[in-house]
């Protein structure tokens, strides 16, 4: 059955070889939440099951529960009140290991045919799952749409790609024949058995559940591990629908569902720390603070942890052709999602002295000024404005936009608006500040959230300077340039290479800094504090499994 | 320069990168120390070269040497009197740090044909490398010089396709094209850099030298890495002779020499702890004991460790065809380099009730006899017998050796042979001894050297669970099989992939369970406490670099 499934998605799978081969645009899962592509009644009936899921148990039909929880509130201003299972974690972890052998029996094919299916199941429920990642992480709904259906679909599906090519890399058999002169050759028949190391634990966030999940999720199940989900208790239910559906295929498949689990908790009583010390955990994904992500690195010693992080991503202005087109597109970078992006920039660096700015020179303050005024601009309009911002996921993050403003001279104040559909939500605009690179403390930690600086620098060199040592010692997952002088951008690669920072450069168009596109961007280096691994790449998968040999002479 | 090295070297490098694909048999560096092959006075040339090197230092031009040190004694009886740079770590770590920019920019075809010509020049230099690998390790000369030789080299070769492939997978330059309805398509060029992790610390142990080094020296090397290493101080030429011959390759190739630096130390004052904790070191290769192995695991928190340690190896014979065929294989596999292999059987399982053999029945008593009285007969002239037991590399393992005699019965005493050639070699046959299953304190921890017992179990069953169960808490590299019953060997099957254990069944002929071949056998699963790696896979290459990308709107 799991064959069937294989066979079912196996032109998506060659696509994707292929695409992660090449690295250029490519995708199965369409972006557009458009009825033409995804159904008429999709965009309704998405909406109606989500509705349908409030205020109740979510039924999954998992061994070794022990209480129901759950508290999520959307930012968009309401209870969703529905509880998951919470587990007895040694009686998950049975199950987990005990549905392991038919795992690994599946083999490549049969584990990828399950993967891709369950992918192509959660790209029909799109619509569904948009409803889910709006209310819980506060993104806009074409936001939540895109970022938490389709394009993460892409992320899994990625993941799936690479976990399938390092396994079938590695040849089911080999026939080993040694000369011995003029003696008959040594003969010897070889298997080689694909392992996986046994059970993973994911850790969801609360503002990408899904988009940073699928990499950690498919990646280890294609290569024959189990899977314990553990949403934040923010953002349960758009991974408690992923299980459900995991689950559902698996059965279909005659296989076990318990290879997928669900584990919910509450931030009153957290299992993230139980749950990653057990010996049958031994890979973690994690996405969230370096706090925690440190610890886990730090006391889960039984486990190989893939772990994103704090950064501090940042942009240096050293010239540009048409400031318009560039604070145009920094407008949107600094408001999408209101800062909650892992990507979205923090300090702007501009020469003290200001830039040359097509034929005219433009001082620190007129840049400044015309940044903040482009972002100003944007969100005048609160109707248009929460379609970008979305909501504030979390409170935290408005008391720490409350608290950021002494840390430098306001540039631009951040609002609060009021979403025309839903009162209650909790948006705001973004706040900007100005600072001097000498006041490096203040700028110099990751301030998540609708918070940037505006930095005076002595010159572009000394902030690409400060801006990558910052990026080696505190982590960024991004970095953008503007200048017109080739040598510049060759030096801003060289030190943004070494700083393990990917970079944009002179982005003035429809990309963003903030965007990463599965197939194509490599989603964090692993090379500096922001993330010790990459979304994906070979190494994001070579050691989810193992290889076991035997070995006979031949016939 | 260095790509005239990769143009000369490129079809051995594609026979490599299909040899890997496949995994049969191949090797470019012939095994047979032949004079028709490595010239006339090849094996004349290596001696003289090697009594050249003795009882002088050892010239190499490298920074940031505090004092030369040494005091390497032949296991055959003599001393080296050769002397070599211990560093300043400081000054060393300055020194690989500085070289690394150039070989990042060097690219995986600039670093492979460097690696690819040391290989080449270590080939042609075998038979020096035989003798300073037979007076350090105490291995007899042919077998010094296969596994120090022709057969290190094709582990080095391995490691760097390994790592060849992995950086290829990525494409350097990616154009992406996203359609946008009926405006223009978003349009960006991207490249992706391969970067190097930094400084990795290759640590050599006293029995291998370069076969156990090799993988890591040159998958560290390929990826981008500068590396340091620090050979165990009992087996330091092996490893110097490398370095220098890797110093003149990058010298000719217009590259940093400090990309391989020399780290010599004594037993008295070891400098492993010192580098494995430098913030530079990012990666460790690591052969030896599971207590430094452990220690570096969990103390060089800033490097990944690829760790080899201790094993028990185990042999279960349940059923036989013919008894003889199958001593005979075991008594050359426990007498190779008198048990110094990482994967010389230990434990001999043998149904408390007998086996069938053929027609006939054996009892426990008359399967232990016959193997002992192989092994005896296979080490009765000493002559002869010096030629495949070597010397003892350690005092350390004499002294095992007279202590282990009270942990069973003995079954075949171990004898102090006299070398024909070298009258104060260290020389011992093997010790066997009987021991019963309930007795598992005795045999379940690792006993280096020439030392085995046959254990009674309840039955072949019983046998193959006790043997895995300890293969998975205490580790181990091998395991053999002696069953006729196809269903025995399902389940040793099953159980050895599960603890796994790299398992040989029915081993007869002229392949050996101590024997690994590089291209073909996975050395090490990664998957027991034996290793956390394996000799040579995906995994062992994947993070050994990382992945930076640069993006822009295409012109």
């Amino acid at each position: 059955m799991s064959q069937d499934f294989f066979a079912a998605h196996q032109a998506t799978l060659n696509n994707a070889l292929d695409a992660i081969a090449k690295r250029g645009f490519w995708t199965p899962y369409p972006e557009a939440p458009s009825g033409r592509i995804y159904g008429e009644t999709a965009a309704a009936d998405g909406e109606a099951a989500f509705k349908a899921r409030l205020d109740k148990p979510f039924a999954l039909n998992q061994p070794a529960t022990k209480a129901m929880v759950g508290a999520e509130v959307s930012p968009f201003g309401f209870a969703l009140g529905i509880t998951y299972p919470s587990p007895d974690i040694d009686g998950l972890m049975a199950a987990a290991k005990a549905a392991l052998p038919a795992w690994r029996r599946a083999g490549p094919q049969g584990r990828a045919g399950v993967c891709l299916e369950i992918l192509h199941r959660l790209n029909r429920r799109s619509f569904e799952i948009a409803q889910a990642v709006q209310h819980t992480t506060g993104q806009a709904f074409i936001m939540a749409f895109q970022a938490g259906g389709p394009h993460a679909q892409d992320r899994g599906l990625e993941a799936v790609a690479y976990g399938y090519r390092a396994m079938t890399e590695v040849p089911p058999h080999a026939h080993w024949e040694k000369p011995q002169g003029k003696a008959d050759p040594l003969r010897m028949d070889k298997d080689y058995h694909i392992v996986g190391q046994g059970v993973a634990l994911m850790i969801g966030c609360s503002t990408f559940p899904t988009w940073n999940g699928y990499p950690g999720l498919f990646a280890s199940l294609v290569t024959g591990n189990a899977v314990v989900v553990k949403p934040h208790p923010g953002a349960i239910l758009p991974l408690a629908i992923t299980v459900e559906i995991a689950r559902e295929v698996l059965a279909e498949a005659g296989l076990p569902e318990d290879l997928v689990l669900l584990a919910a908790d509450t931030a009153e009583a957290p299992l993230a720390k139980d749950l990653a010390l057990r010996p049958e955990i031994k890979i973690i994904d994690f996405t969230g603070s370096s706090a925690f992500g440190t610890w886990l690195e730090q006391n889960a010693r039984q486990a190989r942890t893939y772990a994103e992080k704090a950064g501090v991503n940042f942009i240096v202005i050293d010239s540009v052709d048409d400031i318009k087109a560039v604070t145009r597109n920094l407008a949107f970078s600094l408001s999408l999602y209101s800062g909650q992006m892992c990507t979205t920039p923090q300090n702007i660096f501009v020469p003290r002295g200001g830039i040359k700015a097509g034929d005219a020179h433009l001082s620190f303050d007129e840049v400044a000024g015309a940044i903040a005024g482009a972002v100003a601009k944007f969100n005048a309009d609160p109707e248009r404005a929460v379609e970008v911002l979305g909501a504030v996921q979390s409170q935290a993050t408005c008391d720490r936009l409350d608290q950021a403003r002494s840390l430098g001279k306001v540039l631009l104040e951040s609002r609060t608006l009021t979403h025309p559909a839903f009162p209650q939500a909790r948006v705001r605009t973004p706040l900007m500040l100005t600072a001097d690179a000498k006041d490096a403390s203040a700028f110099t930690q990751e301030l998540f959230g609708p918070i940037s600086f505006v930095i005076a620098a002595d010159s572009g060199e000394a902030a690409l300077e400060l801006a990558t040592a910052t990026a080696k010692q505190h982590g960024a997952l991004t970095a953008s340039v503007y200048s017109t002088d080739p040598a510049f951008l060759a030096k801003a690669e060289d030190l943004c290479i070494d700083a393990g920072v990917a970079l944009s450069e002179n982005l003035t168009g429809g990309v963003f800094v903030n965007q990463s596109a599965a197939f194509s961007d490599y989603h964090g280096s692993g090379a500096n504090p922001a993330a010790n691994a990459s979304l994906c790449d070979s190494a994001f998968v070579a050691e989810r499994f193992r290889v076991v040999q035997v070995r006979r002479h031949s016939a």
